[in-house]
């Protein structure tokens, strides 16, 4: 059996009982490591759990999955994924693998981002669609991310901006050279994202949003030292957040009265964030 | 210290080792039971946290939230929420009643129907927002979500529709005679649920969606019997999924791919599947 387990947001803790049980019985367990990042190490998990796990980078599970998967019909392989395995990043092509290898899979859900964020205190019933946001490069500057948030903009719901992550990437010069030398990870802010926004409506000029636009940053949900900020993407592009993962909500203006008593506990400054709630028109559906 | 706890979506297990440590040490335990519930009773959790639960009903939560809260500045509350605190029903008005005692609170994330619906194999990057669906009677059959619904379908993108749920509720004679006498608990089913989305589109005639719009029901998600089912809405009018919680999730065209291949597993009748692919131009952007 495959089981796909998710570990939730923060520590080792956020694991379920469910989940522990599978950890703690299965023959491997392998720890996806590539499209999310608990707050603590590997190490950790590993005392938490009594016993080793094999991190798992995009090469294994893209092209060696018949390697995880070896002997799963009869053993018990367990696949951890930060998160909900079909949360942000679906693992739907493993479990297809696994299909056609004739093994059964079972999934342990566990707290995503994508619900998670309902911590800022805004209803998941009033975000669209979510999206992603790359590194920008001197050279490379992806906006199709613009046209999805847009369409959210123009129903007035909000929307959740996933923040990129770079994790074990090699630099172009030492890809070119085939030396397996690997670049410090990297994890977006909140304010290299609400920047590369305001970058692109400067590309763009549709005014979907500007400098007054309100959003709220999220830092490190569902740990102990999670943190929110409200404030205009201005304010937000110049905010220190401190450790990653950072997550970002652009506003919509159907956003009601108890959404904004909420937010409004941890604005920036209460008196832009007033100011830009009356301008932007928000509250209004 | 007042702390939501998740539970998650299906039995005593899916809660998270922080999550029991919290309930283990709490004064008070409350069970929040009339959004949402577990398919376990109350009785199991008793045995298995080795303690009390109260059970917190709607009046209890809405006007008696300081019993609740009562203390909860000197000693540590647990407010036990099915799904995710935040998730499809949100506390948001308890956390302020809290802070305005001058009461911490803290969040115990765990799966919601909002992200285990990714369980499907649909990417909730194509979902739109999320809708809800209340039992129709003879005289009153809302279509509000129909214009949301919309929005979803004119952008092509999946609309997860969530089933009402009727637990310690009076009958109106009941009520109008001050008898405590409640009904039954009732969940909509899948079957149900097509059927009022089918009954909507006959009022309104915008040719939103038809008898061979594409859906997926869910039953269970996260349990050892979770079922999933893809096919017509008509099929799906017709379908027995079994016990509750049931959820469906009307597709949108911007389905690509792997998501297909995934729900056709689960198809009806791949046949009719495939035909109402084709002409419904599913997999187009």
């Amino acid at each position: 059996m495959l089981y796909l387990v998710g570990l939730g947001l923060a520590d080792e803790t956020d694991i379920t009982v469910r989940g522990l049980e599978v950890v703690k019985k299965a023959e491997r367990v392998y720890l996806e490591a590539y499209t999310s990042i608990l707050l603590v190490d590997k190490a950790k998990l590993e005392t938490f759990y009594g016993r080793p796990v094999i991190e798992a980078d995009r090469e294994l599970v893209e092209t060696g999955s018949d390697d995880i998967l070896a002997n799963a019909d009869k053993v018990d392989v367990a696949f951890l994924v930060v998160g909900d395995p079909f949360g942000a990043t679906t693992h739907t092509d493993l479990v297809l693998r696994a299909r056609e290898l004739g093994i059964e899979s079972k999934v342990i859900p566990n707290a995503s981002i994508m619900s998670g964020i309902g911590c800022t205190g805004l209803q998941l019933y009033n975000f669209g669609q979510t999206v992603s946001m790359v590194f920008f490069t001197e050279t490379w500057k992806p906006s199709s991310y613009y046209d999805r948030v847009k369409e959210n903009v123009q129903l007035g719901l909000h929307t959740l901006v996933l923040l990129d992550i770079k994790v074990k990437e090699q630099s172009l010069e030492n890809m070119a050279r085939g030396r397996l030398i690997y670049e410090p990870p990297r994890y977006m802010t909140v304010a290299q994202c609400a920047g590369q926004m305001l970058e692109t409506e400067e590309e763009r000029e549709e005014g979907i949003w500007g400098p007054d636009s309100l959003a709220v940053g999220a830092a490190r949900v569902g740990a102990a030292d999670q943190k929110l900020v409200a404030g205009t993407l201005q304010e937000l592009s110049q905010v220190d957040m401190g450790a990653p993962l950072h997550s970002l909500v652009l506003l919509g203006r159907r956003a009601h009265d108890l959404e904004k008593d909420y937010i409004r506990q941890f604005a920036v400054n209460g008196e832009t964030f007033d100011a830009s709630w009356k301008n932007g028109k928000y509250g209004s559906s």
